[in-house]
């Protein structure tokens, strides 16, 4: 069970707004804050490498928690500036050939898409995109079939920033290791609001970010490359901490993980980060997923109910992230109107998951987030405002 | 005239550290630290995107401000999250043939050579190290001489992390410009200490960190892009930020130099950076690199006369980095008894600059890095503890 009143004082900001717009940045713990406030003032203490040897220890457990979040060894882990540069170096790190196919999926994240069709044009690989089953999931037996000795990667995003669906990222990843296809997977908005395994999901590089539902810092990122990947792959972009200079002409690359990640970081960021995945890691992943899924089907039946509401989530069992439509109303004017009540939600733009926007001729989306933090009159609050706004 | 006395009041830990190691990481000013912490708690009273959007204009300046201390337009300017990443970003986004040249400097910066053998490998460039003068400083008739047509980049370091050098950066600009040459400057020790002009300087690409003597946070570095090199130049790697995704096969990339960037950020940090390069600023370049150059110079005068003391500083008028030896003593033991005594200096290992270190056969060195808001009296604790020091 969650101790919701303790998880509130720990989120002060929780007393005075609804915050559902988790898929956005979540509301830090104190923790968090206190974790990285802390550092600056240490820092300004007795300097900024000074600050990081005292702090050290705490410093490289950060890949310890990360790893037990996603059960993965800590020497798997890259801590990276933020999931999209996590996701491009490994994504960047693979080789291509003309005549090579990419599988994706197509709620696609456009930083992914993008630097997809930038490989492509430089190497003449072929991005093709896996169809969506009738409940609009990454179709599994169409990837089957996609599946031949050309295939040379599946990347795709677990939880499309878009709304509700879950992709089957573990059937996914049944195929791709039965074939041997790296599998990548932008777990952006997956982490931190449902429990994830990547021995259970067989992925072999997975990408994420501090500070949507992990309640981390903005500016933080981690990459999980599997062990008997990493060392085949040369990152895209070297330092000397990535690959020491070991004589005049040669580097050697490290063994672990941190081969993707640079020299200098911002260590306040790095504690935050784990104080967020300690924090999410003392709750319980599996409790969190529970209220996450709670709360937000609890806001999907509202919406349901609201005239001109039209909910937009896809998939089986949809997750945290909650997207609608309403007649007569921009999504940016509902967030507008959301915000002067005190509810924090956001939008979702058609040009951040293209594909998927164009099938399904979506417009701008209004896109609400709920987390564990939040309580049921809060979800009730939000389908309130909504049904009392004026029919158009 | 700098007034020491309100700098110093700006700078809390100088009253109990007498700290000599700006070329690590410097002590922040106050301003600098109210900047990231005043925001962290912003994002935790109203999240991240809120907390962003209302910092929005003061976000928006700190390209002015980084392009007011390099006199380029902020449209030249990107934020990256440290200067290795912002080095990257220029020297991967150049393409090179077998055979093609790239020239560098005997002093260059481990990060970067280690980038330049990644490179040479995977394209069969080569890299050419311009021989020094007598004085230590990049031969510039020397470079001259090598120029050819298969030259397409210089790319070197104006102040090397081990020493006193300053680099003929100018000179090389000059060079660079007539023959039409790339031309990437690593920066990194130079900005903050003395007054930087791109174009005084002719460079076309140039990375520093805010972590140095511009006194900013960890986690902080930006790339300078000429407007005119700019837009023939395509990131290594992009994401939707960098490179809008317009239509399902195209993308098309910003027009300034924030193509460099990705769309995530620790904007903590970039207030960080901000506040400290207007603190440098308001303070004024030719005044800080004036008594940079007095104290380092006081220092170096002062070691001149310690029994065993070897200065191992390069260059005709060489710079904040003060580096030496001391017979019987090795440099991680120095930089130990000078913190038991409350002093804050460095050292720099062979391997950070292994060629010059091979030339010149260099141990690991005592680093000592004075900034304008030391005073006489630091300095002179500093010569006296080592002169105390039992001579071996």
């Amino acid at each position: 069970m969650i101790d919701i009143d303790r998880i509130r004082a720990d989120t002060p900001a929780a007393e005075r707004l609804a915050y559902l717009h988790n898929a956005g940045a979540a509301l830090m713990p104190a923790a968090v804050v206190a974790a990285m406030k802390g550092h600056i003032d240490l820092e300004s203490e007795i300097g900024g490498y000074a600050a990081a040897d005292r702090e050290a220890r705490r410093l490289d457990s950060v890949y310890g928690s990360v790893g037990r979040l996603l059960n993965a060894a800590p020497d798997e882990i890259a801590l990276l500036e933020n999931a999209t540069i996590a996701w491009q170096m490994a994504f960047y790190a693979l080789s291509f050939r003309k005549g090579d196919r990419i599988l994706t999926a197509e709620a696609e994240y456009a930083a992914n898409y993008v630097a997809f069709l930038q490989v492509a044009r430089r190497t003449g690989a072929v991005i093709e995109v896996v169809p969506s089953d009738p409940r609009g999931e990454l179709d599994i037996h169409a990837l089957e079939r996609m599946i031949d000795e050309r295939v040379k990667l599946i990347a795709i995003t677990w939880v499309p920033t878009n709304g509700g669906l879950v992709n089957p990222a573990a059937a996914v990843g049944k195929i791709a290791r039965a074939h041997g296809i790296p599998y990548l997977l932008d777990a952006c908005q997956a982490v931190g609001q449902m429990a994830v395994d990547v021995e259970a999901i067989g992925c072999d590089m997975l990408s994420a970010t501090g500070r949507k539902f992990l309640r981390g810092p903005r500016g933080t990122g981690f990459l999980y490359v599997r062990r008997e990947l990493l060392q085949r792959l040369e990152p895209p972009m070297i330092d000397h901490f990535a690959a020491p200079w070991v004589s005049r002409d040669q580097y050697r690359l490290r063994d672990d993980a941190r081969r993707f990640e640079t020299w200098e970081n911002n260590y306040a960021a790095r504690l935050g980060l784990g104080a967020a995945v300690d924090y999410a890691l003392d709750i319980g992943m599996g409790a969190i997923e529970q209220r996450c899924r709670l709360l937000a089907d609890r806001l999907r039946g509202g919406l349901a109910s609201v005239r001109g509401i039209t909910i937009r989530d896809l998939g089986r069992t949809p997750g945290a992230i909650v997207s609608f439509t309403m007649d007569g109303y921009e999504a940016d004017a509902i967030v507008g109107s959301a915000a002067a009540a005190g509810i924090t939600i956001g939008a979702s733009h058609p040009s951040s998951t293209r594909i998927d926007a164009e099938i399904r001729a979506l417009p701008p989306l209004v896109r609400a987030s709920p987390h564990y933090y939040n309580t049921e009159a809060e979800i009730d609050r939000l389908i309130g405002h909504l049904a009392g706004l004026t029919p158009r």
